[in-house]
């Protein structure tokens, strides 16, 4: 059995999108800049289908949290879905395939949590886009299934995981901390309810410009504590 | 001439202090959470007046982090005082001495920022209260003369770093990340209304229980930009 694990960028400030994001700057103001660190890796690089790029730690860290994953959930705005169906007005109104072409860099089944029923989109290289829309659980329930004896990824952004950190799903949790301010934007640590010794750390791997925490969720909430 | 550095305990979802603080718990709930790591350290222990204690990554931190301080500079809540003259109705309405007792662990002249004159204290083991009503920049040139070649040590809470950060004022930042959440407080990077690329990262040491982040500070506000 995998695990369930979560990887995502956040600023000192706590934030892991910028303000005001839309379809023309989906991490809002200012969000690029948490991902900055990754794009000239050759771990990232790869599944974009691009070619070259930097080793060392940073690429290591991105090589381990890439390999072993059997599906992956995100939220719809990760995928490309804003308030309304598939947009409010800011992000476009009309039915789209979000933000990811022809060739999405997931290469396995994702599971996108949503309120609208939508049919499977099918993309090159494996990616797949099924459309949940009974909750987290759910969603998990059929990644879990997708993935087998690997791990499920839950990408984001940030009300996904806390929605799995809530129902006490998440197994590991690795944050990259870059040492921005955003100011405002989607903060990760909030609404969580939780018990301040939800986090173990079980590594530090720093580099210039990102720290790589990551933490063992010790405490998990069962439904009887709900 | 000195610098002037700040270091701070920061749960992992930014606050130095939880919620609710009162004189009886002055650090919020779930806030002495932040500090544990420190109090088995022998450089906690010994300007406190206690023998003993461990060594190691996090005690030399303190070690370095305590070394060459001339003068403190805090709050009116850090020294004891809350929203009153010298209180709230939960801090207590009289003037009081603050939390530090007798012999405080200063050993320096300390500067109080504060909206309410009050004549200096003179405690045991070197330490002063002075309390400064004519606001940050005042108490840090203050501060500064007191220190000589040395540095400026500015001990928080969040609001008094905030001032220190927004005046262009501080030279180092060192936050101590503890994986803990406590969900409600004083957060520390707010309010900054700063550049995003405020801070750099110097220095990066972890240890079981906390990672102690060093900063520089690369941009700072001059008075023309305000």
């Amino acid at each position: 059995m995998g695990k369930v694990t979560a990887d995502i960028s956040m600023s000192l400030d706590g934030f892991v999108a910028g303000p005001d994001p839309d379809r023309e700057d989906p991490l809002g103001v200012g969000g690029m800049a948490l991902h900055e660190w990754v794009f000239g890796l050759a771990a990232w690089r790869e599944p974009h289908g691009l070619e070259g790029g930097t080793t060392g730690p940073d690429n290591e860290v991105i090589e381990e949290a890439s390999a072993n994953i059997g599906a992956v959930v995100m939220g719809r705005r990760m995928f490309g879905g804003g308030e309304g169906p598939w947009g409010d007005p800011a992000w476009g109104d009309e039915p789209w395939e979000g933000w990811w072409g022809e060739e999405p860099p997931f290469h396995t089944p994702v599971f996108v949590l949503t309120h609208h029923a939508r049919e499977q989109l099918t993309k090159q290289g494996g990616t797949t886009f099924t459309f949940v829309t009974d909750g987290i659980e759910s969603a998990l329930e059929q990644a879990k299934a997708a993935a087998g004896d690997k791990n499920v990824s839950v990408a984001g952004g940030a009300s996904v995981i806390q929605q799995v950190l809530r129902a006490g799903l998440l197994d590991e949790l690795q944050i990259h901390l870059v040492p921005i301010l955003l100011g405002d934007g989607a903060r990760l640590l909030e609404r969580l309810d939780a018990d301040p010794n939800l986090l173990e750390t079980t590594r530090v791997i720093d580099s210039p410009g990102v720290t790589h925490l990551r933490f063992r969720v010790v405490k998990r909430r069962t439904e009887a504590e709900d």
